[in-house]
C-alpha cells in the first residue's frame, strides 16, 4: 500500500473515468489537507530542535525530531530527509498520521517516519518525538541490561526502558528500519506509555509533551547511559533513584528544561 | 524552623510597633539589606567562574557558583537561575545567609541556593562555593567506591569524600534538591570541614577560599574521578597519595592555582 | 618479482632497441603514462575524503584515502605523503596499479600506496580505499577478539572483519608497514570480498564502490568498534546482527550514504 | 641553595669589599653567562611545542617543554611558569643546567626545571623534554600495569616505560614534585637511556633528539596508553609489538614526525 507515490496518484486520477477497479486505493492515497500554518516560532523551534541534537551528541547524519502540528492533532511537522544539522525551515514538511506528506514537492521523507505517526495516533499526551541512534543507549539496547536512572536528571526512565525488538514485531528477518505503519504501532505498543524505548541494533525513540522537553530527556537519557556504564564498571552495588524519589524529582525538574533549552539553542544557532 | 533566624530577630524589633494578625510574614519577606557594592574585579570573577566550569565541562546547563560578599561575612553573590555558561554581570544577585535575595527584581533564584547560605553560615573559611553535577563524579556517589585522590593535582582529596545521602537527611523521598534552609544543613553537616562532598544521585558540592580555588578543586575532582575509574579498570592495586604526601603537595600546588586560572579566564571569556 | 607486470612489458617493447647491461632497470623507473585529466568533482571529493576522515576521528596525522582513476580500472589517485586534514587538490597524484606515481614532480609518495594499488588490482568492484589507524579498531587487531555489528549502521562488518599479521605474511619481523607489492598483495588476499580488514598493531583497511561509501564505512566500523567496546563492558550477551538482518540492512543503509556525506562534507570543508 | 635569587647576588656583590666568609656561595649563585642568541626558528618551535601539547590534550594548565640551547649543551630553554597554551616568544628564558635561570628579569621560573637540567646533564642524546600530567598515562603510574607498545606508532615505548616513585628517591614523603637537583638525578637515573618514565602519582617525563621528536612520543604515550586501557578491558590476551618489531617501526617512523608536526603546528598555532 505505501507504496503508491503522489506521482501514481495523479496519474490514477488521470486513469480513472474509464477504470473503476482500484479507485478507493488509489483515492486513499491521494495527499492529505493542510492543517493551515503554524506559528514560525514553532518552526524555528523544530529547526533549533534538529541542531540542538547534533550539536549536543544525540544524533549524528541520522536521527528525526518531530512537533505534533498545533491546530490539528492529526498532523505533525518534520524534517525531509536530510542529516539534522543541516535543517532549516524550508526542510520542514507536514505529515498526517498515516505519515503521508500533506504536500512533499519533491521532497523525499525519511523512511521511517510512521515512528512519529503511529506514536501520536495512540499518545495524545505526546507532542514532541526524537528518533536518534544516541551512542551510549545502543549497548543497553543489545545486551540484557536494563537502563535506569542513575540522577535525578534522568528520572523520567523511572517508568523503566523497554527494548523493541523488530525481529519479534516482524515475526522474521528485516532491515531493522521501522518503514511501514504496521512496525510503528509494534512499536508504539511497546513504548506504552512510558517517555522513552530502546530499539535493538538501532537506536531509541523518546517522547514528550514539548519539544523543550523531549530534547531535554534524549540528551539525558544519552548521559545516564554513559554514567550508569561508568557505575557499573567501578564494581559494587549502584543505587538507583527509588520509584518515589523518582516521580518527585522529575516533577521537579520538568519544570526546569527552559534553562538549558535556552543555552542549547544559543549554542547550536550560533554555529 | 530555620526561617526565623537573625534577619528574623531584626524585622521582629520593627513589627512590634503594630502587631497586627499576617503583618509579621509580610515584614518576613521584606529583602534584607544590601552590604553595599562590591569591587567589579569580583563580579567579573564570579562570571569568569561560571564561565570556566561549563567550558572544563564540570557544569551543564545546570549547577551554580556562589562567591561570599567581601564586605560582610552574612551575604553572598550568585548568578539569577539560568545556566552557568550564559551568566554575565547583569545576572548577579546578592543573597543573604537565609538565601533570601536582597534585591530581587523579579529574578528567580536557584531553588537550591540554600547549599550556599547554610554552608558560607557555619564554615568562615569558606569564600567560594561550586554546585555540580560533574559527570565523571555521579558514579561515585551511587556506588560504594570511595573517591581518593590519585595525583599530586587532586591532593585536597585526601581528607575523605563523604557522600550527602538527602534521602537519610530529610527521613524519607523527596525530589532529590536541597531547596530548604534544613536540607542545607544537613549538607554543611556531612561536608563538615572537607572541602568537597558527593551528593547521591544528584551531584556534589565544592568549597575553598577563593573563586580560583573553588574552580581549581571542582575541575580536579572530576579529572580525578575519571582517572580513578581508569586506574580501577586496569586492574591491580592502585596506589592513593600518602596522606603526608597530601598534605604536602596541597599546600605546594594550591600556590599555583592562578596558572591555570588565567589560562581557563582567558579561554571562557573568549568565548 | 611484483616489479615486472604490465608496465614492464610496455617497457619491455621500448627497450628492446638498446638492450644493454643496467639500461632496464633505468627505463623500469620510467613514470607510466597518465590516464588523462578526471573530472574535478573526484579530486574536490578526494580532498573532502581525506578532510572528512580527519574531522571524524578516523584519521589523524597519518592514513591516506584513494580513488580509482574514472577513466582507467588500472590508475588511482591519492594525496602526496602529508597528513590528510593538509590536503589540497594540488596534493593529488595519480598511480598505477604498480603504485608507481605517474607523474611525481619531487612529490613525496606514502610508503604503504601499496596497500592501494594491489587492492584495485584484484578487486575490480572497489573504486575507493582507505587506510587509518582508527582508534578504538587498534584494540580489536591485537586481541581475540572478533568485531561484529552491533547495529544497522555498521551491517557492512557482517562478512567478517579478518586480522591481517604481517609478522606471518612476511614470515618474520618487519617495521609493520605495508611498504612492498608483496605485502599488499598479502593484506587484499587477506581481506578477500570483504569491505574492512584489520592490521595487528598498526590499523584497518576499509573499501568500497565509491568514495562517500568508503568514508561512511571507516566512520561507522569506528563507531561500532567503541559501541561492541562499551556492550561487552556492560556484562551479560551482546545481540549482534542476525547476518539476514545485515544483509537486508546493508542493503538499505547504503543507499542513504549521501545523507551523512553532505553533511561532513560541509562540516570538514568549513574548517 | 636554591634559595639564593638574582636579587640575594646583587647584594652579595655591594657586601663583596668588606665579607670574605661565604662569598664562593654567594658568587655561585651569580647568573650563569648566556650561550647567545639562538635561531628565532628555534624559539618559534619550541613556543609551537607548548601550544600543540596544550592542543593534543598531553598537557593542561601545567606541565612544561624545553629544548637545549643550539651553540651550547649545557644551557636550555623552556618558559617561564605559565600554562603552555599561552607561551609565547617573550616568555622563553635560559637556563644552565643547574636549572639557574640565566636572565629572569623577575619572571618567575617552574618549580620542576631541576628535570630538565638534570636530563640534560646525563643525557648528551637529548635535546628536548617534556614534562606533563597525560591524563590516559596516569592511571598506569599508580597501578603495577606496565605501559606497552601496542602498534607501530608508539614503537618506542618497547625499552620499558619504568615508573619513578619519589618517596623511594627521597627516602619519605614529599610534596611530589621534582623540586630539588637531586630529585631531578634520581628522576635521571630511573629514566636511564629509555624515552619515557612515568611518575608515580604525578604525571610523565619525555624526552628526544628534538623537539617534533619529543612532542610525537608525548602524543602517541598517551594514545598508546588510552588504547592499551580499552585492549585490556576486552578482555584476553593482548600481543604487543615483538622488540624486533619495535626496532624496526621505530627506526622507519621516526622518520615520518614531521607530517603530523606540520599538522599540529599548524593548528595550534591557528588559535
Amino acid at each position: 500500500m505505501e507504496l503508491f507515490t503522489r506521482r501514481h496518484v495523479l496519474l490514477g486520477v488521470s486513469c480513472a473515468l474509464g477504470a473503476l477497479a482500484g479507485v478507493r486505493d488509489v483515492l486513499a492515497q491521494a495527499p492529505p489537507a493542510t492543517a493551515g500554518p503554524v506559528d514560525p516560532k514553532l518552526i524555528e523551534d523544530l529547526v533549533a530542535a534538529n541542531r540542538i541534537l547534533a550539536d549536543q551528541g544525540v544524533v549524528d547524519g541520522y536521527g528525526h525530531v518531530s512537533v505534533r502540528h498545533e491546530k490539528s492533532a492529526d498532523r505533525y511537522l518534520m524534517s525531509r530527509s536530510i542529516a539534522p544539522e543541516l535543517v532549516t525551515a524550508a526542510d520542514i514538511m507536514e505529515y498526517d498520521l498515516d505519515s503521508t506528506a500533506v504536500d512533499a514537492r519533491g521532497r523525499t521523507s525519511y523512511l521511517e517516519r510512521f515512528i512519529h505517526g503511529e506514536i501520536y495516533r495512540v499518545r495524545p499526551d505526546v507532542r514532541a518525538i526524537v528518533h536518534n541512534h544516541s551512542p551510549s543507549v545502543i549497548p543497553f539496547g543489545v545486551t540484557g541490561v536494563p537502563l535506569r536512572p542513575l540522577y535525578h536528571m534522568s528520572a523520567f526512565l523511572s517508568a523503566g526502558v523497554p527494548v523493541f525488538d523488530i525481529r519479534q514485531a516482524s515475526g522474521g528477518m528485516t532491515d531493522m528500519l521501522v518503514r511501514t505503519p504496521a512496525l510503528g504501532q509494534a512499536l508504539a505498543r511497546t513504548l506504552g506509555t512510558r517517555p522513552v524505548a530502546l530499539m535493538r541494533g538501532h537506536g531509541a525513540v523518546v517522547v514528550g509533551a514539548s519539544l523543550p522537553l523531549v530534547v531535554f530527556r534524549s540528551v539525558y537519557t544519552e548521559v545516564n547511559a554513559r554514567l550508569q556504564s561508568q557505575a557499573m564498571a567501578l564494581g559494587g552495588q549502584v543505587t538507583y533513584l527509588d520509584p518515589e524519589e523518582a516521580r518527585l524529582a522529575e516533577a521537579s525538574v520538568s519544570g526546569t528544561v527552559t534553562r538549558p533549552w535556552e543555552l542549547w539553542k544559543k549554542k547550536a544557532l550560533a554555529r
